[in-house]
């Protein structure tokens, strides 16, 4: 259903059963896809002359909550679900299944993968590089620019399955290899390797992430995370993790 | 005042006296207390499944500013006041005197204590507990993923008249004991002793808060608190802290 | 153009070609200055008795991007420029051609000079001083209250041409030089002096900022980045910087 206050561009393009909330506007050169529901006070599509006039697709079956803002520009696959409050502008690319938490803002210029997890509150600088898999906890800054301002923007890369914890900060041009792990509140400084555990400011090498364990009692490596936790991914992929661990611990 | 265009179901109920802001939509399963003023833009009563069923209750005068967001299955007492953009989610369930500044997040599943003062743009993750009293300052981060992403929560633990300063990061299942002082930025890894001040990356014991003096030169102690600052607070709560603080010193 | 679906006070004065953006409200006691733009789901002169019955005036040619909030009692000059959901209280006075990013949030009280950059998601706290040329980066907090709870707040000052990198915490009452620079993540403890450099937790000074070299390979300073850094600027000022750097090189 389309609520009747909002206001829908006669350029904007909606798939079936798209939902539309109360006071939200959709601009031109907006492609929502099917099954797509969209809350109140948005605006979905603001123009801006960086977009090179390219649309905004957001993809089939996604959820975009209220007060949130989506650029011109950017495509987003299927199966995003956002909070309230997003802010996502123009060229970011990002694959299936993106969840992004409350008063996130991608600033643009971004490559995100497929079942990636931004949760509240996260600062995306432009040229930011995400992999597939990657969980990026409440309060984290990825920065771009090296000596502020400059006219250089390094953007962080974080590679597939990498975990950053909340409040951490990560410099420019900082690699965060994949599976690693970053604890709360560190200021990344330098690339941090595959599969290891970084803390502190600045961040220092703790030791391998498969050398934390989980705080149930059980004893277990919390690391890789796809040990443990499978809730929201697709049936095929939990297979694929569970066996890539049987082959692990043969 | 009702602005005519707001949006008001016909199952929310609201007290006497109650306004509403342009453009803000009060949902089902709603009871709002009476001279309660509700800003523009806000959404109240943000139906989930989660809520199982259960309403949103504002208490009597209350105000929530505008561009908030509360959802559905929540309690708050009477005289909550809340800046712009507050995002309050389900099972949450504070008392009484309640202030919220603005873009401050409550993930629910919260409780939270009697005349509470959280200041702008905090986490408060899932499974948080807050005791009375307790002031949190802008930027604060209370976590609960141990090792991210997992399924385990462990919420902080905020004691009564415990104050965090701003910016700091407060760890998963950490208790920050009753009249302990955090420093701001602080990382707090561990638990904090009642009346203790706590400092640092990881952050560190200095000392008793009593030993810290107010910056206005007159030599006192700062901690408690409640020696030296009262605004806000009823007539017979500070009648009971100078009853204390004179039995002390003597 | 205003949308129609605006609501502006007859009270407000608006001047030639200004154009407001949708569900946009517009109070009392309102100045907005010819060809400024304010776009939609904005509250522009949120009345506040703090305000003392001061106008909010808003420069000519300025633009205030949705979802802002902007209080009565404060004063912007020319070519303003805001992100989404920006917060502005009273009593904030500003200076020409100031840029603020999206979810930053000035609790008013403050002065702020010519020039200015905040970019997102900034907080800064009543009292606070801000200087000309100034760069504020993502995430900081510029806080003002030495022992909280008190009644004493000490704003930050923050003089002209000084950098405060992402994620820095400034303490209450700290003065950062002219051309100083703060890094990334620093938390703030003591003043810092004029054109230095300093960073970590607490904050220490590393060294001259002009140490620092562009991270392009050039080998050349960084700082002070009007060496390098003039986009945005008035041509009249870039010529006058490029005349001092000339002085100091011979």
């Amino acid at each position: 259903m389309i609520h009747p206050t909002a206001i829908i561009s006669s350029k904007a393009k909606l798939g079936r059963d798209v939902s539309v909330g109360p006071f939200t506007v959709i601009h031109d050169d907006v492609f929502i896809g099917d099954g797509t529901s969209i809350g109140g006070h948005c605006e979905i599509g603001h123009p801006t002359a960086l977009a090179q006039g390219a649309p905004l697709i957001i993809g089939n079956k996604s959820l975009i909550r209220s007060h949130s803002i989506f650029y011109q520009g950017s495509t987003f696959g299927e199966g995003l679900v956002t909070g309230h409050r997003v802010t996502a502008r123009e060229k970011t690319n990002a694959g299936i299944n993106f969840q992004i938490g409350t008063s996130t803002e991608i600033q643009g210029d971004a490559t995100i993968g497929d079942h990636v997890r931004f949760q509240s509150n996260i600062f995306v600088g432009k040229n930011t590089k995400i992999g597939n898999f990657v969980w990026v906890l409440p309060y984290v800054v990825l920065t771009n620019d090296p000596t502020p301002p400059s006219n250089l923007l390094l953007g962080c890369v974080i590679e597939d399955y990498a975990s950053i914890s909340a409040a951490a900060t990560v410099l420019p041009g900082v690699v965060v290899g994949a599976h690693a792990l970053v604890a709360a509140h560190a200021c990344v400084t330098k690339d941090v390797p595959t599969r290891m555990f970084v803390a502190g400011v600045p961040a220092r090498i703790i030791g391998p992430a498969k050398n934390i364990q989980l705080r149930d009692g059980s004893g277990r490596s919390a690391y890789p995370w796809t040990l443990n936790f499978t809730r929201g991914y697709p049936e095929s992929i939990i297979q694929e993790w569970r066996a890539e661990h049987g082959n692990q611990n043969t």
